[in-house]
């Protein structure tokens, strides 16, 4: 039987820009759907966030946000902050981390590598913000 | 019933460099599908164009334009030229855009948040291209 | 009727970074499924390595490789390396292709552009690492 599943988080971070760790609970709403095989879409629904899978390591995290403000520095000269806004380069990072990720469902669990977790990128936290995750397969 | 419903639309940019908003056509389809819940899914079916998912908000995507100009510049030099093409630099804006996005539909509907809007990202038109939408779930 | 088809492929490239093209896989996995009408999801399993949809031209392989080592470039400095591991810019540089990608299928085949071509973008190789391919849709 087909079936589609969906639940909504709301993550409101401490700090401003925050990498959150969401594999347990991406994996729960996997186990409550009853879908045994099928895909698992993983989304923020907003613009200054993005969702990414790699290494749960804290070195690497820290690299990571190092990186993103390298490549898509906080500038007060981005033309978005004429409109009142001063987060410009939360919407570039958001864009270079994509903002949605599929995954594989497999006997009813997230089909992933050894090291594969998946992450909530913030880049304009400290307010609640919404994630989707829609799970769609074969019950 | 689980269905799945394709349709492809075509652009031909005035500007060989250009953001297009098609969430309102991308909602039509999703309303023409008669899918209830599942995915939607969007993409150009060429190799210098992207989609993304962002602010509908003019200065921002002027920011946007530059930035990627500035992570992928405009270069004579690109090896790829050596076959007569001269733009090496759209393939890699794509890339760092994502050639696609799946959208999640609820309810009949796009499932997005507020701000969230889709952008077919032109990097080499003036010339009919197509992207492809595809909704696969229950209706 | 609904059905899911997976396949796990193995690699072992020659070189620590290599592009692969994996095009013909992908698409005889499809036909194996017996899926008419869906969608086919690919990504490796592995954190140090993305999977990108782009054209099948050695300058341009070689144009974005270069392009990666610019955007996000072996150094020893990264915090990741105090963990004893030498490939912090391999986990970049699949962050900046995205780890997985999903592909239109339509009357049994992969429903791609002219040009677009499927490929294994391996950046800490050399040793066997997998990859998951997906299908979900109609039979």
């Amino acid at each position: 039987m087909t079936k589609a599943h969906t639940e909504y988080l709301t993550f409101n971070t401490r700090k401003r820009k925050e990498m959150i760790h969401i594999t347990d609970q991406v994996e729960a709403i996997v186990r409550r759907s009853g879908i045994r095989d099928g895909l698992c879409f993983v989304s923020p629904m907003h613009i200054t966030a993005a969702v990414y899978v790699n290494d749960h390591e804290s070195g690497l995290i820290e690299d990571i946000s190092t990186w993103l403000e390298q490549l898509a520095p906080e500038n007060p000269a981005y033309r978005h902050h004429q409109t009142g806004e001063d987060n410009g380069d939360a919407h570039l990072k958001a864009l270079l981390l994509h903002h949605e990720t599929t995954l594989p469902v497999t006997d009813g669990h997230l089909d992933l590598g050894t090291w594969q977790r998946i992450f909530y990128a913030e880049f304009d936290g400290q307010r609640p913000k919404r994630l989707i995750v829609k799970v769609l397969g074969i019950a």
